[in-house]
């Protein structure tokens, strides 16, 4: 049985509560040091939860003794795939009601295995939940509700395999449950990389990237994992599959691109052709201050809208970047780098932050050269940003309700968006919590046609009522975002804690369309269910 | 009601039977003289049908009064809706044995009237047939089989307008009938273009290239129309919607993916919300000869994988290199060519030439600079390119079979799948003909991981038995696909002449889904019956 809480290729325990790591949890100190930085919060931090104090009754379901061997009980790992790194997960943790803990865990090792867990899970009305990491954010793999007879939480990090590479075609087919560094470690002798960083890296997978359409690397072009989807292998109740290996094709709408974004609703994907790259051999980066926030967003825009085609293009608003280290002066950030394995990219670099200075854009500190290391505003701006979630976990031991949300619309709405999620869910925020709160904003991937802003909210909480307190401003937040036709979600996916917007956003064809592909795909609704649709 | 053989923005007759206007086809003398260079062929042309000998009856239904006035019977109108433009229908219209010649066809001028017909052919079992600029090469715009009652052509080129420009967010909303000047012409006033522009620009509609996924103007990234789409709206019989206009999103499986390639087979296009771009203002290119057809495939997966991102990359192998007049020594040609409207694009061209360099390319001619013309190998391919339609029907007529497919892989099969078309296909025409036939190859896109090789095949036919012996030699050429494990197409679309490789092709998963979705959307089955399904 593998073990459920350390992670392969290190000896590191995972929190089965809250972000990443435990041994990089900030200790007690710590929490209460960041706790006083937002009046209002506790005194002293929430203890950590213990397991041994959870409700984790006998489970309500055995497997047959042929898949008793990838099954098991064992509190522990229950705990850990009871829910996802949400704060509403972290505070329901901490406040000891975390979400309907599954009876099973299973780690299959390969696709029969998951076809036969599969069989049994249909046959005895168990639920499955597809688990790869467990990062989701947004309760993409709890159960919720009560029809299933029982829930299997259905781990897919023993398949971490990269199976095959083909360094022609540049492509290697890796197995869903290989975790970011699992994955890179084993393209790394062949000088190459799949080059998707979103910020769950380490504690996310293949497959989780797939199902839930995450963001990576670049900021510009190829934004999601989609675009690098060579093929994929995909098991339903209904039956398996795997399209062609292709670079691209017109032969009726794309096969891939529906179980992209499938939440694990449709089917298991247990693995994918994928496209990779050469390490970069150039890099290049710099920060550029803005003093006028409007001014930033025109600048963003204008090097999206040109073919330069940076790999980071982030812009942090004032106070974000006070938040990350970023900027203490009040100025609006914009953290520009360029990549290639090519070729040198100082002229792109440079030439980005010429469209910069037209627009009263004013670099910081000297420029980095090619292969020197990121000038320090981004240094600085790249460790906040993989810290973070730890931060925001300690905020919640203090008692805080810090979380997140994103989302992207066409250039037309961004400063209207902007200002109304900042002026609307601020007035919710203090009309709930009776204290103001902090509400950054910073725009993560950009496109010709628009952009992606992502939000940070920081609030006071009322002990005991933390969730709810989130629950209703992230209500306001999607009501901004619907007026504005901006999507629910840019790349955190839908979950369940997306469905009231994301229901209202689907077009009326494509929910026909998607119930009738579930009820042909997963006739008796095991797979995931509540993910995307009831 | 609107004429249906003259363009709109243009007083030109479009040919009912062959490609495009009817005034450009080559007279009797030129079709001679081109049928000369192929051994075998007739030594006269056949005449040009005529629609007064065309087996046109009355039509099987009528519509009621309240839509009477969109729909017309006229045997011209009726003639000229009756097929696509691949070798095998001219050859058909040519023979007097054309497809089944629709009972009617409609012009609607918005989405109400497409509804509306709808409704009724849906209550009185009518197959709709879409119909945009009608350039389909895959039996994708008839009708075959005998399980309605009447068919109607749905041709939706009354609804050409760009309805909005967003100048900012650069994009555009536009009717899915605008053929490519037409919405071209539109655009242009904001200094804004599409930039799709496939060997059928003239003749195909935004609509067609949506629900086809066709290729356009990129050789290289953004190559298929998809990749511009950020928003559709689709009528089906089971309800209208649009997709909110988003840069990206992570909500779901994309709505829009699943109507891209749908093939009018899961509803009606009506509008779209297009990505735009600025014109280019730098542009450069230049051709590259080769002695070594493999040195020049390496030097163009070399190119494709680098950043440097060129418009136009293709390779002509010695065969097409000649035919198109860009080389006559038995040298393969690349042609490359950078456009930006941002920054000059030398340095790109001349990474690009270096780099076809380190693979024993040799650069034709002198180097064309930023802003010049292209040079003229580029050109003399351009206006072949354009040309070659024309040329194919004129060949139809001397009795030649000349048609083209194409196809996509990954790099570690471009080789031996290009070996074995060669060999496989020209086997099989000369076993089939009793003369060698003529298999030229070129790739039209690349990628990193793969590139799309486009053949034609030339050879001689029997009086009266065209057809079965492209079918023929067709079928040989989609088993060596198959082998391979290459797409069954890449741009064309799959049609009906497609249907057997794409059904092999298809995961299975994927097909109970798409069975799914059409129940679900055309429970009646009266969209495009036999493209993708049954």
């Amino acid at each position: 049985m593998p073990a459920t809480s350390t992670d392969p290729g290190t000896s590191r325990n995972r929190s089965w509560w809250g972000w990443g790591y435990a041994d990089a949890h900030p200790d007690d100190a710590e929490c209460a040091a960041l706790g006083a930085l937002l009046p209002g919060t506790l005194n002293r931090p929430l203890p950590i939860p213990r397991i041994a104090d959870l409700p984790i009754g006998k489970p309500a379901a055995a497997p047959p003794p042929s898949l008793a061997h990838l099954v098991t009980a064992d509190p522990q790992a229950r705990a850990a795939h009871a829910m996802g790194k949400a704060y509403r997960d972290v505070i329901r943790a901490l406040r000891g009601r975390p979400g309907r803990i599954p009876d099973l865990v299973a780690h299959p090792t390969d696709d029969r295995e998951v076809a036969d867990l599969l069989d049994w899970a249909d046959a005895h009305n168990v639920a499955v939940i597809p688990f790869g990491g467990g990062s989701s954010v947004v309760g993409g793999v709890e159960y919720r509700g009560n029809a299933h007879r029982a829930v299997l939480s259905l781990d897919l990090t023993s398949m971490d395999r990269v199976l095959e590479i083909d360094t022609t075609s540049r492509s290697a087919r890796i197995q869903a449950g290989a975790l970011g560094p699992v994955l890179e470690a084993q393209l790394r002798p062949q000088g190459l990389t799949l080059r998707h960083f979103p910020q769950s890296f380490e504690f996310s997978t293949l497959g989780g990237w797939l199902a839930t359409r995450a963001g990576g690397h670049y900021a510009t072009v190829h934004t999601h994992i989609d675009d690098f989807v060579q093929s994929l292998r995909v098991i339903t109740p209904a039956g398996a599959g795997t399209s062609w290996r292709l670079p691209a094709s017109g032969a009726g709408p794309s096969p891939d691109r529906l179980f992209l974004g499938s939440e694990g609703a449709l089917g298991i994907i247990t693995e994918a052709w994928m496209r990779l790259q050469e390490r970069p051999r150039h890099k290049a980066s710099a920060s550029v201050a803005f003093t006028d926030f409007h001014r930033a967003l025109d600048a963003v825009r204008t090097i999206a809208q040109s073919d330069l085609a940076p790999a980071n293009c982030r812009l942090l608003d004032p106070g974000e970047a006070l938040f990350s280290g970023a900027s203490y002066d009040g100025s609006a950030i914009l953290v520009l780098g360029f990549e290639s394995a090519t070729s040198p990219v100082d002229d792109r670099l440079a030439n980005a932050v010429d469209l910069a200075r037209t627009h009263s854009g004013h670099r910081r500190r000297g420029m980095a050269d090619g292969n020197a290391p990121a000038d320090s505003t981004v240094s600085a701006w790249r460790s906040a940003f993989l810290r973070m979630p730890y931060l925001r976990d300690a905020l919640a031991r203090m008692g805080a309700v810090v979380e997140t949300f994103e989302t992207a619309a066409t250039w037309d709405k961004i400063p209207a968006l902007i200002h109304d999620v900042r002026t609307e869910v601020g007035a919710a925020a203090f009309k709930i919590t009776g204290h103001p709160a902090i509400i950054n904003c910073r725009l993560t991937h950009v496109y010709p046609d628009g952009a992606a802003p992502y939000f940070t909210v920081a609030a006071v909480g009322r002990p005991g009522d933390e969730v709810e307190i989130w629950d209703d401003i992230k209500a306001v937040a999607s009501e901004v975002l619907h007026r504005h036709r901006a999507t629910i979600t840019h790349h955190h996916a839908v979950g369940r804690d997306h469905r009231p917007g994301y229901d209202l956003q689907r077009p009326e064809p494509f929910t026909l369309a998607l119930r009738a592909v579930k009820d042909a795909l997963d006739p008796h609704r095991i797979l995931n269910p509540g993910v995307l649709l009831d």
